[in-house]
């Protein structure tokens, strides 16, 4: 028999409250995945789940019951919690009443570099978490190799960046630097072109060689790209608008690019 | 002096909450916009506005006392009220204290088809407020001649969805159909080719020519455009997703599409 657990102090519900900030999510290389897709992915793609969490609402929730029959419960540390419990741990208004705590580990920039057309995403102080999550599941869509995050951005643990990920954070690797321009200085080192978007471009993004080896810079929601990074990257690019919108959302604008990219080297 | 609303069964505060329910929208012929940059979008885009409405806590925010300063007060039937109702008629979480009542016309299939060139995006089914605003704002950036909506969408006038257009909505003509069908039928009388989005699709989007005239699908966030529609479609065509993700977010998915046409008309 599965013994419910309805204390606060248990360690699980602990562990998974101490989670939902981003200094222990760090310490811990663990973050939490919320709901039965979330979960499923994980799953799937052999996440390293080092617990399971759920309540009763699971059994209540469209493919709930689907979800739990299929579960190896034996695989995993599975806990069973009271549904008040699970609405206090969870991060989302509508609980679906099943968690999966994650260990994660970062990777090293050569462990995502390879031998040619590198296709790699550095973000620069991307502050929103829905973009960020946006950004990776298009980058993880469209094969790029690699992304790497740097201090300024929004956590990349964050939960609600996961959950915009729908996944892409499990097929991508993801590499960690205190600030981009360390990042571009190793990336120079490998002969990778460092290309950022600007509104000062002269050059469109259909006007660039994207058959090399390359890195895309994606900037600040508001500000974009920094000045110290716009000033130590190799080339510059815009995307035309010729309406009268004067900007795009950046997982748009940096989606957008990642399809030119696609593009060149699909279409021959 | 202007005196200051205190009272919630005052007329402007009755109108705003009314206009939080999508019927009244549509019989009045109205809906708000809040937060200082929406206000300034919709002034300088010369939108009907009907009354403004602020409160103390504009002065607080930062660029709160310019934008009251810049305001032609005598031009618009303007309300004071109290921080206190401000917040009780607010769609935000954080109100700012400002808003602007507009008036708005739907537009004609006639008043947005053009001689040549049209590219035209139809809404079929899409759920998300946020989606529907990005679409809309990247397609007025691209250079699109006008949105179609239909009845089974979220509601354009949603607050959520007019905040995610970041002042589009005042700058790119919109169409209204009961059904997609509809307006396939008066799309194609004036020999406008459409294109639906499918995974079944055999063409790429770069396989296309975007020279045409053609009005693009946009479907369903997690159900993709309607068979009636994909049926009534004149092509199809699909995006490349070489990695491992298996779908892309459906604004993100439309404004790939929206670039690789721009793409085309530029680039000759």
């Amino acid at each position: 028999m599965i013994e419910m657990i309805t204390s606060s102090s248990n360690f699980i519900i602990k562990e998974v409250k101490a989670l939902h900030r981003k200094k222990e999510r760090w310490t811990k290389k663990s973050f939490f995945v919320e709901g039965i897709r979330a979960v499923k992915d994980c799953i799937d793609s052999n996440a390293n789940i080092s617990s399971l969490v759920y309540s009763d609402m699971l059994s209540s929730i469209n493919g709930g019951k689907e979800l739990f029959n299929e579960l190896d419960l034996g695989k995993y540390k599975t806990n069973y919690i009271s549904d008040k419990l699970f609405a206090e741990i969870s991060d989302t208004e509508k609980p679906q009443g099943i968690l999966a705590v994650v260990h994660y580990d970062l990777k090293k920039i050569d462990d995502i570099v390879r031998k040619n057309e590198n296709f790699i995403i550095l973000l620069d102080r991307v502050q929103d978490p829905g973009n960020m999550g946006t950004i990776i599941r298009t980058a993880d869509a469209f094969g790029s190799n690699g992304i790497i995050v740097t201090e300024g951005c929004v956590d990349i643990f964050n939960p609600k960046t996961i959950r915009a990920t729908m996944g892409s954070i499990f097929h991508i690797p993801i590499v960690h630097y205190k600030n981009a321009n360390e990042a571009i200085k190793d990336l120079r080192a490998r002969d990778i072109t460092v290309i950022s978007t600007s509104l000062d471009a002269k050059a469109y993004s259909f006007d660039v060689d994207f058959k090399r080896d390359f890195a895309l810079v994606i900037g600040n929601e508001a500000s974009g790209v920094s000045d110290e990074v716009i000033d130590d990257s190799d080339m510059l690019i815009k995307i035309p608008m010729p309406g009268k919108s004067e900007s795009l959302n950046a997982a748009i604008a940096s989606s957008v690019i990642m399809y030119e990219v696609l593009r060149q080297r699909l279409k021959t």
